[in-house]
């Protein structure tokens, strides 16, 4: 990618001039919504609508025409004919990237379609940027940039995040959002790809490869129409950044190859899996398993092995962890590590000499929070250890909510990875973002917190297999 | 089981007249928790404590021995070696009925073990039923009886619950019982089972096998002691009743047969689950299974077969879901129900003519509540469609929260199960818990969704395989 196409889509996505064509007093509209969120950017915005004089004590431009210069960014949020019209206008005036908001395209049978082709040979020519149309809008919280019309929950997100999210389903995209919003989840960018007439996954996934602000990216995705090109730009990426892929439609794909010669990434979904295995990419299969995996990612090192320990105050629990750490045929191999003689004797010395030290460490709901302080720092030391699930209840009496902070506190000093596995009766979802605040990376099921722990293997493994690789060649 | 110990157990659960050992002005002591709790029960109480002349206006007792006749439950709240002599001092008051809390016995060592064959003499030589100790207590949200001392989330269950959950493990019973009560959980009977030394898994599963308000029994269990004669009476039980159970350690137990000689369910995990299977219990291996599975089969009827039609406002998640169903090497396989020519048109008619009615039905983010309920009906009259999974979204314009008692009248109506996958960000849990108290079985997971429709098709096969071996035999 060019550095001009980054610049231009860097004006796309953190644009100084805005312009809203369609812009509403209407609360309820599309343009009424998307006007008020961009308040809150605090970049300077310019309403167009014919039939508005003023929105919020902004003036209303009543023409494309009238608007001034060196605008970066037009979000179009009227419909379907009427947007290819001020798409045209605003070619005029030199504005070098759009936001379609509206359906009524390509989705919508033939008179859709002849729409959209109009957007593609408009971009094609004029050399402008167009996400969408029938796209849910972008997503910034670092930058204030918010253009999504529909509801969601963006206060618990993290304005530090460094997830990018690239969806193609509105639906999903705005779901998950709101579900990995709950729990706490740090985003750098959301972006809704909707109909991709002109910027597709292959141009954000350029894009935010190279932004700093950018270490994991995430992509739903429906079709990929240049699959050869998209996995070969993420193979560079997942050396640096891992790469997170929900393709749904796993089992009943039209059987087809991976194709040079097309370059879509089309077939059956075991070649699908395997192409995507194959240049590092980590698939997953739906938005739980999406929010999961980029999470974690993101907020974890590498795993330096495959060697899991479980440290826990609720025995019940610490057995059912291992059964699903010593389940096999499964993303990426894990094992219950052997604890070392000495991180054994650390562990009996501060809890009690019956503490059960034969991994899962299990010091009772007798434990404090003292106890299990200690008991974290001796397989923190453990070489024998590469990976380490802590299983935090509050219902035992020494057990008090600074076990959050103490876990922070051992995670910031060591890059050895520790998830969280928590429950909390009605206060789960508020502990896990608790836990995220203080940059814990928290699950409430056992499967899900040893599922993230082989998301960091899996990760382990490519990087290793892509640097081997790379000397070889 | 005898008619006299379902009657001596009738008591325990549902007791006329309760002493609690150890009741305390306290109000963080156990005793005053367990006093507390059972004042709503408006069971007549007997505190007793030599320290205490009255708690919240109830006269107490200085002594067991002043206490009146034919109490039906000592609730023993203080620590072991006291509790095995209010225990004795009981016994001379000719009461039936034991719950201990306390620990401090077998589980930490030889003093505890001998203090706990004590009180497994008692039981024996005197016919009264102790259950503990270490036990968490019962809960029976219909009786308004309720001994657990630990915090538990009830006010969310449902009064008129039809699941009994004997669970072995204090910890992860409670937070199973918050994370149930969380989005709505219809509890029948909590009986925290602790050390077993008198009461067991095969009394309960007695007990609640002939228990008219109970329709599905769950089980956690660490060990299994009476492996045989649990698993021949809950083939018996599982004729009329679902039976769960969850026991964890399936991967690392030291390998010996499920033998007639000892009579103990132990051995290589492979072996326990054959056994299971071949006894037709439904084994889960975490919490979140064990709720997710006695939920769906308490509130839903056997699944006619394993077709499954997927109605859906949003495309994406119907071909995730789609994904799931086809998966195979699973608990029970499930199909994608080829739609009657009957059903499409309805639909067609009912909604869009470019419908997307191949199954998933895709109705669009441009669906309203009507078209949505006239889907399901056609979906419901389909007799190619064995179970239902409804998508439900509240994002899209047409679609309100009305939906869910539009789902909910239809599942009064209809034997044919109906789950519904809902995700509404934040409220996503209080939505689940209104579509709960409509009668509505709803998970907040695609993955989820589908297993619940998993196990309705097991319990289905069970019946059906055990019916056969009763014809044949």
């Amino acid at each position: 990618m060019t550095t001009d196409k980054i610049a231009s889509l860097k004006r796309l996505l953190d644009p100084k001039k805005i312009a809203i064509i369609g812009a509403s007093n209407a609360k309820e509209k599309v343009g009424g919504i998307v006007f008020r969120r961009l308040l809150a950017s605090r970049r300077r915005l310019f309403a167009v609508n014919p039939n508005e004089i003023a929105i919020e004590g902004h003036k209303v431009y009543s023409n494309i025409a009238l608007l001034p210069d060196k605008i970066d960014l037009a979000v179009i949020t009227i419909g379907a004919a009427a947007a290819v019209k001020a798409v045209k206008a605003c070619i005029q005036k030199k504005i070098p990237n759009y936001i379609l908001v509206a359906g009524g395209f390509g989705e919508v049978g033939s008179q859709g379609r002849e729409l959209e082709e109009k957007l593609k040979t408009l971009a094609q020519q004029h050399k402008i940027n167009i996400l969408g149309p029938n796209s849910l809008g972008i997503f910034l919280p670092n930058e204030n940039i918010d253009t999504i019309f529909v509801e969601h929950g963006d206060q618990a997100l993290d304005r530090k995040g460094k997830v990018a999210c690239i969806v193609q389903s509105g639906s999903v995209g705005v779901e998950a959002l709101g579900y990995a919003a709950n729990t706490g989840y740090g985003m750098r960018a959301f972006v809704g790809l909707g109909n991709k007439c002109d910027l597709d996954e292959i141009d954000f996934l350029h894009y935010f490869a190279q932004d700093e602000k950018t270490n994991c990216l995430g992509f739903y995705l429906e079709n990929i129409e240049k699959g050869r090109q998209f996995l070969e730009i993420a193979k560079q990426t997942t050396k640096e950044k891992p790469v997170v892929v929900l393709k749904a439609g796993r089992t009943h794909t039209a059987a087809s190859a991976v194709t040079s010669h097309t370059g879509k990434l089309a077939g059956s979904d075991k070649v699908i899996s395997g192409a995507l295995k194959q240049f590092g990419i980590q698939r997953v299969y739906d938005d739980e398993a999406f929010c999961d995996a980029t999470k974690v990612l993101s907020m974890l090192g590498d795993a330096p092995g495959d060697r899991v320990a479980v440290l826990t105050a609720a025995g019940g629990y610490g057995v059912m962890c291992t059964d699903f750490v010593e389940k096999k045929k499964t993303r990426a191999g894990l094992r219950m590590a052997k604890l070392s003689r000495q991180a054994k004797t650390i562990i009996k010395e501060a809890t009690f000499p019956f503490t059960a030290c034969d991994n899962p460490v299990d010091i009772t709901a007798s434990a404090t929070d003292d106890m299990f302080s200690q008991s974290l720092d001796a397989l923190i030391q453990d070489d024998g250890v590469d990976i380490i699930i802590c299983i935090a209840f509050f219902a035992p009496p020494g057990i008090t909510e600074n076990l959050i902070d103490i876990i922070a506190k051992k995670i910031q000093k060591t890059p050895k990875p520790i998830i969280v596995f928590t429950k909390y009766g009605p206060f789960t979802d508020t502990c896990i973002k608790d836990f995220f605040y203080a940059g814990v990376v928290a699950y409430p099921s056992i499967r899900r917190a040893v599922r993230a722990a082989r998301f960091l293997v899996e990760r382990k493994q490519i990087k290793h297999r892509l640097l081997r690789e790379e000397a070889q060649s």
